[in-house]
């Protein structure tokens, strides 16, 4: 029996998912596959602090060269995550001849290139299912099961944290604060959640993704990042009488030569499958030629479902392990060579707005002047209570506008005397 | 530059689908995989009225033969559908060492496991991405994006013939021969749809999923196949009422070592992803361990969605069409050695029932006795309008019940006095 000796390196909780299915299917995928998945090795910092049940035959070691040194070794799992020594050690396992496989999005959407390029040299292979989506098949889908597509765009709920947050937000009406509280009781939210929130971790999938489908490497330095922070669960309520859910989605989309990428907070109608995935599912709605849409949804975090990632890519990798792969998946092609980033100043997309204002007559007309002005038309307008010379909150749709000439509306808005405080806009998205 | 040389035999709507796609991106192909997708044959028996523009290095020929006695072919896509001659293309394809990529479900579910040996004998592979939801990458997903999971369940909208009749009899309250008439109109539906609205085009794909998940080949004459003729849109109307969408489901339920393998329609919850399935969109849902669920929705017919599934087929089997690939997916193993089938006398679900009655006191006791004789009991009544005298109908759901059970208490109830027609029960899927 042809044996996969698997080097496992970072052995926190989705390293010990992984070591708990491939112990417990290792007769099954001798069945299946004819291929023996045996971890070898466990390299953990604190290795002596973690448990090690039924783990006779593997070494166990706080040392990762006793891995990448270990020429017996054909597949090192990277699960340490960050940048360094994760960068090291991925390229010191391809260049002494062994596969990776990794969960690192942080890490592929900043060195990818370098890293895939290396590989590519060394007719080595890295996969990383879990680095999108957890165990949901996003990456093979786009690889493998729809290969030969273009893709018009792509949208995506790839961040678990924050649908957790929006969708209970909006489900039992609790404020951000709450909402990010509860998902860190539950284990769906780090202690520090910036990368999260701030759809900074959602900004690093796109980019694997936008490599994938449109074989270009972006950073997320030149696209526009927005996280949930500022969404209020006044804004998700008058958002659903409008029938609009909010998401954080990550979007890329071809617009001839350019590329719109994007990460903000989006309004979504709710009949689209997009707005119905709750909780900390994650999902990706795929638009493609000729093939049309496909959706995918599934659990977008949690021990299990990372770790059914990672073994499906050493099941992948498992089974090809002694064929010269073609590493096709790097290749550049003529027509991904001219794709430029647009601008986010000049996306155009349809806007709600809720501005805050003064409750008399007349304020309605100034501020659709100013919009007026430059160039943004209004689809409806709510004004959501009268309430004489208070403050109260004014809801607008506009139709599709620039984003420059919105934004230089909002800001010439806010300094209106009837404006009370900084407008809200929420971009909405045609899917 | 490597070239694949194709063979395609069968140039009807979905083969000028394939060479549309691989005309219009072989130079794409060439650049991402570094492969040569060359369509060196075409064979049909009408090939002299097909349309063949820009195929002057192509050979037209009406003899299969021409395909099959090339030893410079390495892939032939069989898209001539039916049982003969395509399973003589298919075993002389791969005895002569030709790859075969094929959309065809009735074959591959009849003489599927004689295929795939040959095959495996033959170290060549068969690729059938198209053959379940046309081009959204179910097989795929299944056999590698997911890998390593057990599939404790799978529920499939796989006939898109069927669910765009119970969707526009829902959406615009057509009755089923207008709702069908209007599919073969609109090109969704055969002139003669048998094979679709009885339930076993989608019984044919449910075979090939079930071997894919549970290793195991059925046939469809050991299963409990039932269509959609017999689905009124008053049915459709009550049951909505309900919170409750019909769905023509394909269904496959691992319970220890039985297997639930049905298709009927069956009645969804409203929330479901599944009952947002509109159209003639086709749809998959997994139930997995450890990986939770995962699903998957796309255009499941037509053309180019079709010629897609089969071009991914193409590529994936290119890029690797010279290296000895494991034909694992034929693999048995221990734990499915032992699989049975659950005979459907044995299934218990829950059950929609209308019952055409006379209206008067006393009715339903009547009914609701015999029902519990058969230990069948009553989760919610409506009686859907008065009438004294005349017939009414009165819906009932049931709470979990024995199949056998309940098609022994209906067998009485049709014959009282009271009941005017022969009930109409619809089965429920907790999901």
């Amino acid at each position: 029996m042809d044996c996969i000796n698997i080097g496992l390196i970072g052995y926190g909780v989705i390293g010990q998912g992984v070591v708990k299915i491939l112990k417990n299917r290792r007769k099954y995928f001798k069945d299946k596959y004819k291929k023996d998945f045996f971890i070898k090795t466990i390299a953990d910092r604190s290795i002596a602090k973690k448990p090690s049940p039924g783990l006779d035959n593997t070494l166990l070691t706080s040392d990762i060269h006793a891995v990448l040194n270990d020429a017996d070794i054909h597949v090192v799992v990277e699960l340490i995550g960050g940048m360094q020594p994760a960068k090291d050690i991925m390229l010191l396992a391809v260049r002494s001849g062994k596969h990776v496989v990794t969960a690192n999005k942080e890490l592929l959407a900043t060195c990818g290139q370098e890293l895939f390029r290396e590989a590519n040299a060394n007719n080595r292979m890295i996969h990383f299912e879990s680095a999108v989506g957890a165990g949901i098949p996003i990456i093979r889908t786009i690889t493998e099961g729809v290969a030969g597509n273009k893709f018009n765009g792509i949208y995506g709920i790839i961040n678990g944290t924050c649908n957790f947050i929006l969708t209970e937000m909006a489900r039992r009406k609790l404020t951000f604060q709450e909402a990010l509280k509860e998902a860190q009781e539950k284990g769906y939210a780090e202690s520090n959640p910036t990368l999260d929130i701030s759809g900074m971790d959602a900004a690093h999938k796109l980019v694997i993704l936008v490599f994938l489908t449109q074989g270009k490497f972006v950073s997320v330095k030149d696209f526009h990042v927005e996280g949930i922070n500022h969404i209020s669960h006044e804004d998700i309520e008058f958002a659903s009488a409008l029938d609009l859910e909010i998401r954080l989605l990550a979007i890329a989309k071809k617009i001839g030569n350019e590329l719109d990428v994007r990460v903000h907070p989006t309004l979504i109608p709710k009949d689209h499958g997009l707005a119905t995935v709750n909780g900390i599912d994650n999902a990706i709605f795929l638009d493609m030629d000729p093939m049309g849409d496909v959706f995918i949804e599934g659990q977008g975090a949690g021990q299990m479902t990372a770790a059914s990632g990672v073994v499906s890519d050493l099941i992948n990798l498992g089974i090809r392990k002694d064929v010269q792969m073609p590493t096709w998946i790097y290749n550049p092609t003529e027509e991904q060579e001219n794709i430029v980033l647009r601008k986010i100043d000049k996306v155009e997309t349809r806007f709600y707005i809720r501005f805050m204002v003064i409750d008399k007559p007349g304020v309605l007309s100034i501020i659709t002047g100013v919009l007026g002005q430059h160039n943004i038309s209004i689809a409806s307008v709510n004004q959501k209570q009268e309430n004489k010379g208070s403050t109260v909150p004014v809801v607008m749709l506009t139709h599709v506008a620039n984003e420059r000439s919105l934004r230089e509306a909002l800001e010439q808005i806010t300094h209106l005397a009837v404006v009370r405080s900084r407008p809200v806009a929420i971009r909405m998205e045609k899917l």
